[in-house]
């Protein structure tokens, strides 16, 4: 049994994330998915609760071929501790899957293998790019799998983003 | 789309358990299993991490059926809180199914629907009688689902429990 | 100004205590009352919450004579700062009544007058027996002001602390 | 009954908050007003106590005419549970009176009423102006009522301000 | 370099903490103690703070021979978590010396070394010991080493510690 | 006995700090050093645990001549209670030595004798400095004393540093 994780805050979940799960899924025999800054949620930068991005990743998964576990992870705002903290909320993993230079360096401190492939770059950015589109009407559907444009229908997370972007 | 939801805090997940949630699935789309003081392990009351936790219902509902959530829940120790605090974590469900009087009022204050059978009582006091057993060397196996025998041997989960047993 | 600060937990408030403030008025410009534990609710020792409490004390003081602040306390759970902290949510105050001996220390050790008589030990006890009275359907409402009973037939209090006591 | 809701933080009370709420006094039995990231103070967005903020709200609307309510609320980090959290602090209310988009739609999730009137655009701005004011040199006491002239003569809050300004 | 560890509540230091540590001193180069539940004091079990448990430790090892670091640790609450906590505010340590079957058993589980000597045992029950003595006037000196006696001294520590037992 | 007490992030440890603790230890007997945000590590502004600056201080100041007392002090973002945060966490101390504007407001609104110089503003900018010149591969060696040179070294400090600076 090979047990990989992958981290990220899906604000949304996208084509990006994705892409990199197809990857990491051709290696494993099961995903460990952690949903971060799981408290977070109605904030310009973090729209959707951690319930709904379970939701989007779990529906555009269905396919994947190996199982998932989604799990949502609540800050500690100390990074000392947060390689424990993540291990003790998900079933054993064997291996880290990041291209993000903190993710890689706290786990590698608490002794954990990890795989940082130029490729898992293509989760940065487009979460943000996403959001803007969102605010200024422009098309973000494609960027999306198409579950989770469903999932931002059903809960209105236009309306929502866009509602809170006048508080500033 | 009927989604439903069941708490507990699953220590072990038992027999108890999985009788209540193959009832719950009869009339069930999917459903939403939150994992109780998930921050709470390597105690006499809670000897197992929120992670091993969600590893035993998992493996234990594969040939449920229905699609599960399974969805670790930190303690808030808020109680007026703590049904948004559960709904911000999960996707989004329809009705509550619990015999807990707690729990029942909770989500009844919040203006849920709840569904609360005497044949919940089911997965009372099993957890406690697990644990003696445990402690005391005296057959627990038969209690749980043949998949939570097989990931208490991988961690040693009933050494860790007497190991604590002995902090008192 | 001479402002004057008592504290409680007012689960419910109580004959006791309005003795006490009442008592307290005839020395005091204006009256600082902090409710502690205001995080906490729905539990069988603190079933209220913080604003249901805030209700029951300021429409029962509404003939007092001298003005009220009434503030919710949420604790902390490191009593050497809890003195600092009620005086970070309070208005300025003079000095402190009670009869707990640790809420005496307290403010003593943060250097505030403190005034500890005896006949403010008539706050104690009372709320647990009301909460009994409630539980076993007795008599509970010659012990507290008639608002106190106005504000618990609105909420439903004694409902609810019935519906939790089923919990243990 | 009709009782109103009203939230800010007050930093410091000002003539904007006074507007708004003497036109929520006239169709309000009783009003609610939360003080805001009450667990903040000395800091140059924050410079004064929940309880300074209590005092300056409470003493500026000694002539209001119908009953207040001034309760500190800490700040929880976590928006999906915000409303659920004022609400628990505060006695109930019916109907949210707010110009803040945030606010509104955190209410309006949790199923209140709310009612946004761009009247009540009044209460923003003005604080950041009156600090800047204060730290300047300028004339701020004409932004604000006597009262908190009062209040922030008594605790040295201009001085306070400027002395925290020093440490950037 | 080796560096050792050792914890303990030390409410209050005594004779059986001095004896482990000058048995540990014997075969470290230094020693680092960590003073635990340092967020607790004013308590029956928890009387005195950190700094002043700090202020007894340091004192009473003047003599040891090998250099020490005393360090508060405050309770996380989460065992999973609670090794790497003590990780990140101590100095690099290569054993832990602990009679205790917790703190053996979550240190084995982060992959450190543990020493666990029945020897050990001698720091435990007399805290409990003690605190009995102080509450009932009995010779509690001869328990612990004298410098302990001039800081809770000092400190008025017995006093406090009647105070507080006067609240239950 | 005179107890001086000094606070910083120390990130690093640099001359800056060193020099006004020499001059502090003139006057003082013993010296209670608070290591600020103690439970930040592995960030731009923060790149060290507590444990690892305790490592850095204690072993710069082997020769100053006084006890030094070494204390990791966990932020509250509650700035009316740090001083009184502070105080619990350390030994009894007379005087303040600070030129921090927030510190010596916060300690003198708690009633602390503070004394702040001109000299200690050496304590600013440097840690800046440092750090900049660590990310930049420029000598930032001669701005710290020997010891936390070998220290950085042994943890790898600069690695860490210019990994984690790849995130944003």
């Amino acid at each position: 049994m090979r047990r990989a994780f992958y981290i990220g805050r899906f604000q949304p979940y996208h084509n990006g994330h994705h892409a990199v799960l197809t990857e990491i899924a051709k290696a494993a025999d099961e995903i460990v998915i952690g949903v971060g800054s799981a408290q977070l949620s109605h904030e310009l930068q973090n729209p959707f609760t951690a319930g709904e991005r379970v939701l989007m990743i779990t529906r555009s998964l269905r396919g994947l071929g190996v199982p998932v576990y989604v799990i949502p992870i609540e800050d500690l705002r100390r990074n000392s501790l947060w390689a424990a903290h993540v291990r003790s909320m998900t079933p054993p993993f064997q291996i880290v899957h990041s291209a993000n230079p903190l993710v890689t360096r706290l786990f590698a401190e608490a002794g954990m293998a990890v795989h940082s492939d130029a490729m898992y770059e293509r989760d940065r950015h487009s979460g943000t790019e996403i959001r803007r589109r969102m605010l200024e009407g422009e098309a973000w559907e494609p960027l999306v799998p198409t579950p989770v444009v469903e999932v931002l229908n059903e809960i209105d997370g236009v309306g929502r983003l866009r509602q809170i972007a006048r508080s500033d």
